[in-house]
Parts: structure tokens; sequence; C-alpha cells
């Protein structure tokens, strides 16, 4: 399996070749706008990674790769929208930098060229794919519902927490995994245990995601921390700490006295007071490990069990 | 052929038989709500045609149907956020019943699901099927986009109008009707043509649609008339007339002192008197004689050719 940075630089050369052109153009830019904003492309890495841990090639499944990327992105100019965020990456979000319509729009016709980048993969596989990618964008539709139902809902769960993370992050990871497996020809218990190694991979992913908004470094993490915090998101760090200091925790976020970053510095002492980083740290691990023993049941030589366990471990201790 | 009340009744049979269930339930809801409202259904009604014209059952087409019943379903739900639409066919919009957020994400969701009832057709045309309906996704995306740029140009020509309304509208007539036609195995080049039928008649059907907005009966048509000469909205007759009353148009616009229903009716009186409607009728009823045309042009039985005439007489001559 190619390493993790010849795998990025194939899906950069395919973005940069793979532009996005038509008319109005006010309804194509933020196409490649948010596309050249960049990010860590671990989705569309993932798909190739499916396909040649089942010993097809990059080139196979290029497409596909694109199709998650291109998909992935079109979920961000929605949600900007819906969370009314004003930056993306650093830079404006598709929302601010044209218009609400034009952004609902770009995003529409976004969603409908990930199906047809997927269609450029061989019709052979197109019903395996189809099914699964369809039922993924569900999911995340879901995931983002149950997301913002969650604002309104004063108590929310710690299972419930969990499966809107499940749906609104970690099944895309999956699914790009599995999509590379399709590609490649995978036996379908193969691809179904390589679509878990993806979601509980993004579970862990996105347990670190919170733990970083809260406690990384603004510096690396490439945004103000503390965001979740100010906005009362009901990660699992304040399901946990509510549980024993939820009055304190209530009291703090709506003092008007206080200045964010007291809030922020204030709400992270009770997080640690109560242990919650170290739940959080906890589970995530438990995914992680749960990932790992899946690398060893799967069916494929062992260089390629050793690049899927170094992938995990980047992802395990990154800090940003 | 089957007669339009039968092949309508098949859709709203599939329509109710296939709700889409699934959570969170505020997600899924507006999805049956929209398709419930009703409507003319002339889309799915056109892809049976399409399908039954060559020989196909109205059965093997139906998902199709479906799928582009949807789409347009979809379309409605985001076009209504990007016009700030309260009513829909004399029910609340979406974003006005749930919310904005809601509605985008709930549009997503079944702009997905028109992908997955087209997957229904049989694989064997998938190939040509997706070619066509991405193609006019893209294409009704550029439409809404270009109508929504024209709000903040000051000139619009007539071509640039005509353009507009083509993507924005009449393209997703052709698709149904080509739909259906490929479903049946239709040749190439009839398929073609069949696609053209549609565009003309979806030029006409537009065309028509902005001369009952102005000049229809708001109780045969079910909503208020006058709404696109109060949003000022450079509709061909609005572009006709403003050729020669242009600074007229502009005082009694941006007048202040008039009422609405003034405002309505002193714009139709320039319309008339500047023979705008009349030039409307006149280019409506060149796109229904091209299409007429194409009809004694199909390679289909004398029966199915009637069927076809008599559907653009019904739609030539419709008041609602």
């Amino acid at each position: 399996m190619q390493s993790y940075p010849k795998l990025l630089s194939l899906i950069e050369s395919h973005i940069a070749e793979n532009q996005f052109y038509g008319s109005p153009q006010n309804l194509y830019d933020p196409l490649n706008y948010i596309l050249g904003l960049g990010g860590k492309r671990i989705r569309p890495v993932l798909t190739l990674m499916g396909c040649e841990l089942y010993s097809g090639t990059a080139e196979e499944a290029i497409h596909a790769a694109l199709a998650m990327e291109v998909f992935h992105n079109f979920t961000l100019i929605h949600d900007d929208i819906m969370d009314k965020a004003p930056l993306r990456r650093g830079n404006p979000t598709v929302h601010e930098k044209w218009d609400t319509p034009t952004a609902i729009l770009s995003g529409d016709l976004m969603l409908a060229k990930a199906y047809e980048c997927l269609l450029r993969s061989e019709p052979q596989s197109w019903s395996a794919l189809f099914n699964l990618f369809n039922k993924t964008v569900y999911e995340v539709c879901e995931g983002q519902q149950m997301d913002m139902n969650f604002e309104s809902q004063s108590l929310v769960s710690e299972t419930e927490y969990l499966e809107m993370i499940r749906l609104k992050t970690s099944v895309l990871l999956g699914c790009c995994l599995q999509t590379g497996a399709i590609i490649a020809g995978a036996t379908e218990s193969e691809s179904r245990k390589v679509y878990n190694f993806g979601t509980d991979l993004g579970l862990g992913f996105q347990l670190m995601d919170d733990y970083l908004d809260a406690f990384g470094s603004a510096e690396l993490v490439g945004k103000q921390t503390g965001g979740d915090i100010l906005s009362g998101k009901k990660t699992i760090m304040m399901i946990h700490a509510s549980k024993l200091e939820g009055e304190k925790l209530n009291k703090l976020l709506t003092n008007s006295e206080l200045t964010d970053n007291q809030k922020i510095e204030e709400v992270k002492a009770i997080f640690v007071q109560t242990g919650a980083d170290q739940y959080l740290k906890q589970k995530a691990g438990t995914y992680f490990n749960d990932a790992s023993k899946i690398v060893s049941d799967l069916a494929v030589n062992a260089d390629n069990k050793t690049a899927m366990l170094a992938l995990l471990d980047a992802i395990k201790n990154r800090s940003f």
C-alpha cells in the first residue's frame, strides 16, 4: 500500500485536474473554492487505501475517492449555513463569501456531482457502491438533524451523542474504506470488516476532535479552541461532567460577567476535575482498540496490516 | 397509451405506498408533507407516457417516475427557502412549517432519495438514465441560479430569459419523457426527439405560467395573481413592455402611493397596450407548434401520436 503522503498527493492532483466549470460562474465557483481550502483529505485517502488493501490500484478508485471528498465538502457548505458559521479552515464560508441562496444551490449541485464522480467507477460495482453511498448519505443527514435537534433538547444521553457522531461523521469513513474495497473486488465479508474498521476509527476520530476543540492548541488545530464549550454543545465531556457538576456548569455558562476565555478555562477545569477528559480518552481508546482488532482479522498481507495500524496510530496521536 | 387520469392515479397510489420513514422524524416528515400537497404531477405522468409511447409498461417506469417527482419536490423545498416563499400550494412551505436548517437538510435527503428511486429501474438502463438525470440536475440548478442573478441585474434580454426558463423548467420535462423512452428501450434518435418535444412543451408551459400569473383567475390558479409583477420579476412580458414603456413601468412599480392591486392593474394595462401579452402567447404558440411537429415525426403508432397531441392541447389551453 502506498503511504498516506503519496496517496494524498494523488488526490490533490486529481482535485486540481478536475475543477468544476459551468455557467453561471457564481454557481460553480463555490465548489472549487471549498475543495481548494485543503484539509486532511482523510476520506479520499481512505477510499484509495480500501482499494489498495485488496490489491486494487489507486487509479481504479480515484473517481470514487473524489466522490467522497466532493460529498464531504457539500456537507460542509450546507452545515455551515445551518450552523451560521462565518469561517471554514480560516476562510470565509461559502454563504459568507457569496450568499445563502447561492450556498444552498452550489451545495445541491455538489451533491449531484458526487454521484457523477461515483458513476465514473466501473459499472459492475455500481449496485454495491450506490447502495452503500445512498445509505451513507441518509445517515449523514440523520446525524446532522440529530445534532441540530440536540440544541433544543435539555437532556442528551451519552448513547444519543455517540449515535449522533456515528451517523454524522463515522459512517462516511466506513463508507470510504468499503467503497475502495468494493472497487478492488473484496468479498462482502471483508468489505464489511473494513467498513467497521472505518466507523470505529471515525468514532475515535470525532471524540478526539471534541477533545482538541477544548484542550488542543489553537495554533495546531487552526481555529480558536473552546467553540463547543461556548456554544453549549452537548459533547461527551459536557454530558459526563454535567452528571456531577451540572448546576455549576450551567451557572458558569450563563454568567454574563465572565469573559469567553474565563468561561472556557473554568469549564475545562471542571472537565479535568470530573475526569471528563480522561473519560473521553478512554472511550476513544476503546474504539481505536476495536479498530485495531479488526485489522488483525483482515484477510490481507502483513504489510497492509502494518499500514492500517500506522494510520490508526497517526489518527490516535494527532494533535490537530 | 393510458389516459392522463389513469396514469395520474397510478402515480398517486405509488406515492401513497412509498412514504419515507426514518429517524429523526422531523427530517423525514417534510418529504411526505411536500409530496402530499398534490399538484398536477405532470413530470411523473410524462415519464410513464414516454415509456408507454415505445411499448413499455407504466410499471417498468414507475420508480423513475417517482424519482422525477421527488427531485422536482426537492427543488421546491430549496427554491422556497431561496425565494423566502411563505406558501406552497396554499400551505406553509417546509422552512415555514419546520425551520430553514431542517428544510435545507430534508431537501438534501430528498435529492439523494431521487437517485435511489432511479436506481430501482433495471440496471441495463442505468448508464443512460444517470447521464441524462445528472445533466438535468445541473441544468435545473443553473436555471435557478440565473433566475436569482437576474434579480440584481438591471437588464435581462429575452434570450437570457428564455434560456433561464429552458434550464429551470423545461429540461426536466424533456428528461422525464426521455427517461421513460430509455426504460422502454427506444432508440437514441427517438429518445432524443421525445426529449425535444418535452423541452418545447416545457417552454410553452412556463410562458403560459407567466401569463396566468398576471392574467389568470386567482380562483382557478389557486394563488394570488400578480406576484411576478409586484416582485418586479423580469418575465418575457415585462422585458417586452419595458422596451416601449420602460420609464412608465419603473415609475409605476416604485410609486409608494399606489396599492398593490392598483400596481398590478396598471402594469397589466401596459402589457396589453404594448402587446406584451400577445407577444408571449405567440411565442408560446411557436413552442407548442414545434412540439406538435416533433410528434408527427415520431416513430410511434397513430393512437400514441393522438395521445401526445391531446396532452399538448390540454397544456396549451389550460387556465390553471
